[in-house]
Order: C-alpha cells, then sequence, then structure tokens
C-alpha cells in the first residue's frame, strides 16, 4: 500500500532514498551564474549543506528566497518539458506557508521532500519506464492510494491530465510527472470535499451552486 | 451585453473586424521555413488565401493538418507566453470534429474565428490596456456573460487563472488571454452541468460520487 506524499508534520524529516538526477522528473538545480561571479553563501550553522546548495542552485537571482518563476524555471519532467504553470501555483500554495509569495529555505525543505516523496511514487507505478503514467499505470496508482475509481472517471482522469491533446485512435497520451502530482492532488481535494459534504454517510450530496462552484474552483 | 464566443453554427462564418497583429494576445502564424524552401501551396478552390496562408503558417511541416504541437508553438499571449497545454487541449478537443488528433483547414476555420472573437471580447474588458484581465475586469466580463457570482467565487475563480502564484500581499496578478479563455469556458461547463442537474429548479441538486466526479473532470 502506497500513500500519497503528504504535507504535514513531516516537513523537515530528510529523506535519502533518494536518486535526484536519475529519474523521470529531474529538478536541476541550476548552478549557473554570472561570469566572474564566485561567490556561494556559505550555509547558516545547522542547515543541511545539500539542501542548501540546491535551494542556492533554484535562487539564481539570490535574493534569499524562491519566486514562482524560478521554481518554474528549475523544474523539469524527465522529458525535459517545464511544469506547467498550475502545477508550480499548486506547489506554491501548499508550501508557501507565510504567504509571503516566496518560498524562503524552510519553506523549501519541504517542498524538496514533497517533490522526492512523489518521485519515489511515480518511479514505482511507472512500471514499464516510459518516463509517463499510461491509463493502467493511474488505475493502480490511485487504488494504492485508497481510491476506488469507476472506469468513467479513470478515463476522464487519464484524458484530462494526458500531456497531450487525446487523438481518436488508440489510447490517450501518458501523464508526466508534474500533471501525475497535479492528477492525485485533484482527486484527493475533491473526495475529501464531497466525503466531508456526506455528512450522513448516504453516498449522495446536496449542493447549491455557490457550494458546487467553491469546491471546484478550489482544487488545483 | 456581450456573449461568450461559441462553437455552434457559426463555425464558417468569417469575421473581418479582426486586429490580428495588434492585440493582446496575437496568433503568430509562422512561415518560416528551411532554408531555399519557396514553395507555398496554393489554396484549394473556394479557400479563403489569407486564411490559408495562416493554416500554412501553423502547419508548420507542411502536413496538410495542425498537430497540437503545431497549435501550442503557434499560438502566444500578448506578454509573449505560450498557450498552457491545458488550454491547447481545450480548443483541440472543441474543433477537432472528426476526432483525428488534429486540426484539417475546415476545423482550422472554426479555431480561427473562435479566437478572433475572444480576441475582442478580452480587448473589450481589458478596460486599463494592461494585456491582463484584472479582478474588477474579470467580475465584469463574466457578469456581462449572464454569471452573478459571489465574491467568493469571483475571488477563486480570480486566483485559479492568474498567470502567476498570488502572493500574500496586494491582489492577484492578472489573467493571461489563454487562461481568461478557459476560465470563461470552465464557468460556462460548470455552470451548465448544475443547472442539468438542477431538474426541479430549487438551486439545490443532488450528486453521487460519481456524478460529481464525472461533471467536474469533464470540465477543461
Amino acid at each position: 500500500m502506497y500513500q500519497p506524499p503528504g504535507y504535514g508534520s513531516s516537513h523537515h524529516q530528510h529523506h535519502h532514498g533518494g536518486s535526484m538526477h536519475s529519474t523521470h522528473s529531474t529538478y536541476s538545480a541550476r548552478h549557473s551564474r554570472p561570469a566572474g561571479y564566485s561567490y556561494q553563501a556559505a550555509p547558516p550553522p545547522g542547515v543541511d549543506p545539500t539542501l542548501w546548495a540546491y535551494f542556492s542552485g533554484v535562487d539564481t537571482d539570490r535574493s534569499g528566497s524562491i519566486t514562482a518563476n524560478e521554481l518554474q524555471q528549475a523544474l523539469v519532467n524527465g522529458n525535459w518539458t517545464k511544469f506547467d504553470l498550475d502545477t508550480v501555483k499548486m506547489l506554491m500554495s501548499i508550501f508557501d506557508v507565510d504567504r509571503s509569495g516566496t518560498i524562503n529555505y524552510n519553506e523549501f525543505a519541504g517542498l524538496w521532500k514533497y517533490i522526492q516523496d512523489w518521485q519515489n511514487v511515480f518511479r514505482h507505478f511507472d512500471r514499464d519506464h516510459s518516463g509517463t503514467i499510461e491509463g493502467h499505470e493511474l488505475s493502480e496508482a490511485l487504488r494504492s492510494f485508497g481510491y476506488n475509481l469507476s472506469p468513467n472517471l479513470l478515463r476522464l482522469i487519464e484524458q484530462k491530465y494526458a500531456s497531450a491533446p487525446v487523438s481518436g485512435y488508440g489510447p490517450p497520451p501518458g501523464i508526466t510527472f508534474d500533471r501525475f502530482v497535479r492528477a492525485c492532488v485533484v482527486v484527493k481535494t475533491l473526495t475529501e470535499a464531497f466525503q466531508r459534504s456526506d455528512v450522513s454517510g448516504t453516498g449522495y450530496v446536496q449542493f447549491s451552486y455557490e457550494q458546487f462552484m467553491s469546491i471546484v474552483l478550489s482544487a488545483p
């Protein structure tokens, strides 16, 4: 049984299973800097030097915190496509805990672990090592997270998060890393919102338009 | 009263109000081709030569139809950012009528008009000519389409479709052209699905999990 990565109390645990740079989704910390510029700020006391180096690599303008744009530049899928803006916004909304609009070092530690955990999940379910999650791999991943979705819902998710439009012939294209994470978070968010509303446990909920739209528009 | 562009019987009407290349969202038909290659296929009889030239410009590999990738390369927002994959997929799903996975010339005529119509809508509501739609402009646009949304829902849409993450201080960033179109189509799709389910007109609907998820995952 696999659990989808969470972002609760485990923020500051370090995870050492990672093969960060050889995975299907690579977090490419960029160390390039202006010519002649060789200053590397030393990590503050008590800070993991490796993580600090990654943080400094992503913080390309050395402002001490990471903007959404810096994050989007640093995050790439296994096929070198950039993360969708919607995934970057989702990550910022989860990890920008102090709502400053940027990710500081402490927030980065949580983000980093979250991405590593999802990379492990992605690798685990990408059975054929294609670098994308196909329909049956998606079903298996969601089932292992505890979602027993109908074939109809699985097909809708497969189509919506496919990394290219669906052609009329053959199955949809696979799902890249960043869209897979988003799909899983969306399913989790919507399912939990439905369950919270289903107070009597009948399997049916009554929504006003306001409630319905509010739930849908709050999901990533 | 503005109507959001539709894609019904008006597919093949041509629209001549356009200032295609001076708008906030530019459809940059690319005419570049391999060096020494100067062949330009003549338009088939009865075909609008201008539209044919645009079509040929987007169809960079001269296959006679436009792939999602060619479409994404050709479509840019006013700030030169590319359209989101999700917007490209939405356009393909609307205009790839024969479900071939590509856009042929006839399908392109519909797509072209749709984008022109939305450009006019976008320009109309971008009152301050900033190139993006801000909160109050969004409210006005949706209200003119007949959606009287609560401040809460408007805020959620403004945040979800903002073209950058929301910082804790100040209003969200504006919405670029492609995300504005997607936001409006999503509101329309969800509202119509809700209204179809509200058969008794009480303003409340009862959804099973399957129905709820199916509606949400079918929206762009």
